[in-house]
């Protein structure tokens, strides 16, 4: 049932046969002016629904002069102002637990989840039952664009706490019809466990952060288990960059020998998989009838052109519970027009989401992102499996020292072999990041593995120092 | 929608309005015999289901000369023979990974979940969508008839993995409608985010094993937390006898101002909670029309009388994907006949699952229960909040050393106060168990706390030769 509307309704036996490519051929194939034009109606419509129910939504764009009645265009609504993740914590701690931009009936709410709150008082989320649906159907969607089909087994590896990657992906599954697998993650030896399950289920798709795919090969390598016996057929991520960045990409791609996927906007947006890659892997389609997504320039966010670098901003046009309209993301990625290979028509992000505004350092001048030096360093030879890159912003002058572990081939070979790689890991950083690098190289296993989202990015004078004499 | 016949059907829409004390009024309070003769349709239609489809259930019973026909009786289905766990893990082993008791194609199955292994090979358990159903709404009865509603809001703090009793308290509490708050646990600091979301959400309802949330109640206080300001009207368990022993649930009644509980009976048979104590808190029910339990003799296999004690052995009676047929808990209970104070006709378990049949060890001749050494324990005035039940099986003569962590109080009151506990216990534990036992007080916080279930036996002979020796 292919419906497409405000209030939005889902058919929760639906689905399309095994080979048809597109859960809803037209929503997904339309040309793109038609679907800006129906993307401007939901705008307007979710708008209004915000406008008389959430007191955060009509101060804020009272304060601003406009209203869902002064959007008439695409172009007009681009001066709604932005909402930050900052302030939805703040009204949450005036209006708590949800924050005055609920826009149900608090009783409505029947799922609650929230941000880890690792940087500071998180967020709740109070989603409303249609609004699971909502995820669920969507979800459903885009996983059916990534071949995901009812006969598909799918592992989750991830945690099932507050954070709504887990979920979002349970229950899309489960609406696909495909059978779950919601292992979780998170206790000791939790992770050997799973290289036993994956063996003895045998899986065909699997979940996590790329960070914890990585983990879980060297964990079923000590076991003496090749996670190609897994008989996975494809990975998906989200949560960081990594399954974009190509050599991260094609390292998992060799560890399992399965195709890898990369997905994701921000849980408050959920639909989350309004960013996902289709079975093209041509880059992240931007599923604008999902999420209307609008790459944006960070000083003035209005929208960039096809071609350029920018933040997302999301607007939610399906949920009610707590709709997002503008939230500014403060990622960084670069958009194109589409159609992408699989005959969608949404945007593409061809390099998906690769650093965060905010995350971007400076070294002499030059514009530095963790993920470039995680592309280049990830795929030398020799890597032994983790880094991290050690910054002092606070020294008189920026500089960069990268630790790297070597492998223990690297080691067996001795001194001559990590002289080499050093030199190739300053060579090739030089030439990417425009600046150099002090390399500190170290032996296998020095460096704590990250279970979750890696964290390799350390702001730290001492041991900044102490990497910089190694 | 009331119905009971086979395959189950339920109208997932459909829910009592608040006032009401039952979720079907009819098969909660039917004349006993009328329940039974009912029950015994049900058995022959589940074993004609397994007859058909299960080559297990068909060896099994054709060795034992029993067969769908040739039940008669309730005193008939005694004669077919139990189930063990370890047939269940070796049939595994043989067809895996669903074992030849899969009752439905192997492409219906669409959720997996496991035990955790931690005693051997683990058992996957492969559910259908229809007997996911069955447990959503199976589970939602049990806690409407906790007092559960709608608009109470159900905090989950254990953790999301193979373990059935978060999954099962999920699904049945968003079945009833209520608002669920997936919360988990396993991560480190996972503990002090639940007092800090207990604080701000205000869940009315709470689930967990017993020593967890006797231990987030130690992480509350560490915080300066009172647990009684999450303002919990009740806290529900599962996984351990805990809830049922008097100076267990009083403590946690007395922590939280909040009432306690008990649930649960083995992940194999879920919907796990067939055995479950009702709004009337007077001892477990058993939830006949829901799995057909039958409390029997250890040697015999065979029904004891109302009043006697034995092992409960489980039949499930709206299961396809797996059904069990006289699964053997190996628990330890007595039962009582019904009605319930809250008007239900069910058998009742006054003091709930009250231990192992192979937990259970000898003292000089006297049968002694850990459980029952808990009870004592735990309600001493000067209990530290933890302890260790050392006896050493191997040797000549069997000796019993309970170790006790002293609390602050004491510790305070010096030597005199400490002797005057250590009397007490040993004159409390002779009283109970019948034989005397060694006591050994500790300083608070030297004994590890117990994050699951509490595993507080240790048999290991070097241990109690020190710990005798103390």
């Amino acid at each position: 049932m292919e419906q497409w509307r405000w209030p939005s309704r889902y058919d929760d036996d639906d689905r399309p046969t095994d080979g048809q490519p597109y859960w809803f051929p037209y929503r997904e194939t339309m040309p793109p002016e038609e679907r800006e034009a129906a993307i401007l109606e939901r705008v307007r419509d979710v708008m209004r629904w915000c406008w008389e129910r959430a007191p955060f939504y009509r101060r804020k764009w009272s304060e601003a002069g406009v209203s869902p009645e002064t959007i008439r265009t695409l172009e007009d609504f681009e001066r709604v102002p932005v909402v930050t993740k900052e302030e939805l914590r703040s009204t949450q701690a005036e209006h708590p637990p949800f924050g005055d931009y609920l826009c149900v009936d608090e009783a409505e709410v029947v799922h609650v989840h929230g941000t880890s709150g690792t940087t500071g008082r998180p967020t709740a989320f109070g989603i409303s039952r249609d609004d699971w649906r909502v995820i669920a159907n969507e979800h459903a969607r885009v996983l059916w664009a990534m071949g995901v089909r009812p006969s598909d087994t799918v592992f989750i590896a991830s945690f099932f706490s507050l954070y709504m990657g887990s979920w979002g992906v349970l229950i899309g599954a489960e609406r696909l019809g495909a059978r779950v697998f919601p292992f979780g993650a998170g206790v000791p030896g939790q992770t050997r466990r799973a290289v036993m399950w994956c063996r003895e289920i045998r899986p065909t798709t699997f979940y996590s952060t790329p960070a914890y795919a990585l983990h879980l090969s060297e964990v079923a390598e000590d076991m003496g288990v090749d996670p190609r016996e897994f008989g996975l057929r494809r990975l998906f991520f989200s949560g960081e960059p990594g399954a974009s960045i190509p050599s991260i990409r094609g390292k998992i791609e060799r560890l399992y020998g399965a195709e890898v996927f990369d997905s994701g906007s921000m849980a408050e947006i959920s639909p989350w998989m309004n960013l996902a890659e289709s079975a093209a892997r041509a880059g992240m389609l931007v599923w604008q009838d999902m999420v209307y997504t609008e790459v944006c320039d960070p000083r003035t966010l209005r929208r960039v052109p096809y071609g350029a670098e920018g933040t997302p901003v999301y607007t939610t046009l399906h949920r009610r519970s707590q709709p997002m309209v503008r939230l500014l993301s403060n990622d960084l990625t670069r958009w194109e027009a589409g159609p992408s290979a699989c005959g969608r028509t949404y945007p593409i992000l061809p390099r998906g989401i690769y650093g965060r505004i905010d995350d971007m350092f400076t070294i002499r001048g030059e514009n530095v992102y963790p993920s470039a030096i995680d592309d280049v360093v990830m795929a030398l030879p020799g890597y032994g499996g983790e880094h991290r890159i050690v910054i002092s912003r606070q020294e008189a002058m920026d500089e960069l020292v990268v630790r790297i572990e070597y492998d223990d081939a690297t080691r067996v070979a001795g001194e001559a072999a990590i002289d080499a790689l050093r030199r190739r890991a300053e060579t090739e950083l030089r030439t990417v990041l425009g600046v150099g690098a002090k390399i500190a190289l170290v032996p296998p296993g020095t460096l704590e593995r990250t279970e979750f989202k890696a964290r390799r990015v350390v702001d730290d004078r001492d041991l900044w120092r102490e990497a910089r004499a190694t």
